[in-house]
């Protein structure tokens, strides 16, 4: 796997490849509100630049970042997230009241979740141009919930196979406030071979937030999350 | 290779393949001005289908479906849609005045490219939502001719791997209009196993649409499907 989640000294550590362009885990550039795929071990890392991590609560295998007493009634084992809360409510990073807020938070927002509400349309918005050319917009909604160090966005996409729309949830953290392996941000330079950096874990909210992100996302996702923070709550 | 380009009886017979979804031939179904990716061998193909062909004019090397005598000034070999021009040469389905007509085209919207004067924008367009995430919509500009059997459309989107826009052109041509060995349309039952579908070029509206299209998408399309249609002009 490329992602480690793991306890040290009292925080949670998440420590991402730098150089896995075509994995869950992307460096990308800010501009204009948008994230451009960065070459890591070609061009030089900025302060703009940040890790997108899709992240994920479940899985099919067992492996290093899943935890296997958490189980989604589909069969699906916890992961990454799930981990994350289960080390989260042993470490006491997150408390009892912090379960009960997401808990409550999912529940209020079931029936406005982001996949069920929203859509990605095709207008025509303007007469023909040159060539006979019809101009249309496509609009794509897009949710961001920022924060000093990281931000979450949740993009509604098309369906790959099949009629419908997908929400996808990304956990993004700005590189300026990780650090690799002699406790430096990796800015400045390009990425080196296999380069990891580790983000640190000390408050609760960012867990909070990402499990928010869930919860609005879809209908399934907010099942599945709460499914997750009640056993979390219980097994952990 | 899997589209083949060749005369017939007079017409130029386009063959594309319905079962390769990964490729630059794709059968999509068209549902609110949007095309959905169609499972081909699974699924059912219906009225409203079609291939969407991401069709190309120029290529680095000699294939079936290259035209070694034309030759862009980076070296480039002319390719498909080079191939069609050159065999509508030929035929006489392209005469002299609609490659006056081309080139004429190319010249007037040089300065009014797609992708140098249009945009994809992310606008914050709502106040909070639930969990304080703000709502942005990104917006696509896309650019759609319609005829009676196909289609064309030019898509703006993200540079893969810089800062910046690039266009994309699609030909698309609906499946009740193509036939395939048995001389019918692939309607009503799922595509058979590597099947491909065939529409033959008996006018050249299509073909003029297309080069058109190039000459709208961006400025290096414009320069190079200039180049092309000089040369095809010539050595044809």
């Amino acid at each position: 796997m490329h992602v480690k989640i793991y306890e040290e000294s009292g925080g949670i550590v998440l420590e991402l490849p730098l150089t896995k362009p075509t994995g869950k885990v992307r460096v990308k550039r800010r501009t204009k509100n948008f994230g451009v795929p960065v070459a890591t071990r070609r061009e030089a890392l900025l302060e703009k630049d940040y890790v997108e991590w899709q992240i994920s609560y479940a899985t099919e295998e067992a492996s290093e970042t899943a935890v296997e007493s958490i189980r989604l009634s589909d069969g699906r084992i916890g992961f990454e997230l799930a981990k994350i809360l289960c080390e989260a409510k042993r470490l006491g990073i997150l408390r009892e009241r912090d379960f009960k807020e997401m808990k409550e938070f999912a529940k209020s927002v079931r029936d406005k979740t982001i996949e069920e509400k929203e859509e990605i349309v095709r207008i025509r918005v303007g007469e023909e141009v040159s060539g006979g050319f019809v101009r249309f917009e496509e609009k794509v909604p897009v949710f961001v919930k920022e924060a000093d160090k990281y931000f979450i966005e949740i993009v509604l996409r098309h369906k790959q196979k099949a009629v419908g729309f997908q929400s996808m949830v990304y956990l993004c953290i700005w590189l300026k406030n990780m650090e690799n392996s002699e406790g430096n941000p990796p800015i400045g330079r390009p990425a080196r071979s296999r380069e990891h950096v580790k983000f640190k874990i000390i408050d609760g909210n960012i867990i909070k937030e990402v499990v928010k992100a869930f919860a609005i996302a879809s209908r399934k996702h907010n099942q599945d999350i709460s499914e997750i923070v009640e056993q979390v709550l219980e097994k952990c």
